[in-house]
């Protein structure tokens, strides 16, 4: 497989996850927090799927295309191992969905905070494996090989 | 349409319009140039497509994954419009498939030079339009939306 097709389907992925995702915890109230805007893509598609929610953004920097990039409000600048710690002081337990667009060692790296992050149900995605107590593994959305994205619910 | 879900899109059609015109300069000796590396992923798919071909790449800078850059003989660094001119040069008529993966503004800037260099029947792919004088606009695979591909067929 090329590699513009294995990058597809990561995208697919992505897509089919956070629709899934979006499914889920669509019955939580609350913020929706997106670790690592990127390019904005994924943050493009979780306001597609949920467009009456408060989405706040993390990332070292911004490199989004304009269309993606939120108000001054809800941007959180930094090192994500800095901003997150803070996050979890402001957010506790109130947060119903969480998309993890981080590289697999930093998300190892801060996987043991994101339980304290969800509200009772709610849902983490990420973009890589982030085995901890407190989330549960869930079945991924058909077309989506195992290993290719990760679905947890708070435990 | 999401951010997400138009980029799937354009990737898809890079496939596809990649595909065809491998397909189409089949039975066309000679190398293949790939104008602007980026990232790899369509050189990879290239390569796969066409195995057995030489293919040089042109850009400013090697940015792509470690998989995807060929050997120094086979990369010309440098502003295309600098290293253009001189590919000209060199490969004048030999060339049965151009890719170009450059800037819509780039792309329109050396539209004019791209029938020097193929031979007789040769295809140029691109991501934006390149009217010019001694191309001829070839239909886009099934699936493809007009404007998302260009695909071209040395008059």
């Amino acid at each position: 497989m090329s590699r513009l097709e294995s990058h597809i389907r990561r995208c697919q992925a992505q897509c089919a996850c956070i629709e899934r995702a979006a499914e889920l915890m669509s019955e939580l109230p609350g913020p929706v927090l997106e670790l690592g805007l990127g390019n904005g893509r994924t943050y493009s598609h979780i306001r597609e799927h949920l467009p009456d929610r408060e989405i706040y953004v993390f990332d070292r920097q911004i490199a989004a295309h304009p269309d993606c990039i939120p108000d001054d409000d809800h941007i959180f600048l930094g090192e994500i191992t800095e901003t997150l710690p803070w996050a979890v002081e402001r957010f506790a337990g109130t947060i119903p969905l969480v998309h993890v667009d981080l590289g697999p060692e930093v998300i190892r790296e801060i996987a043991a905070q994101i339980p304290s992050l969800l509200c009772p149900g709610g849902i983490a995605a990420t973009q890589a494996e982030a085995e901890t107590e407190g989330l549960v593994s869930l079945e991924l959305p058909e077309g989506v090989a195992p290993g290719r994205y990760f679905l947890y619910r708070a435990d």
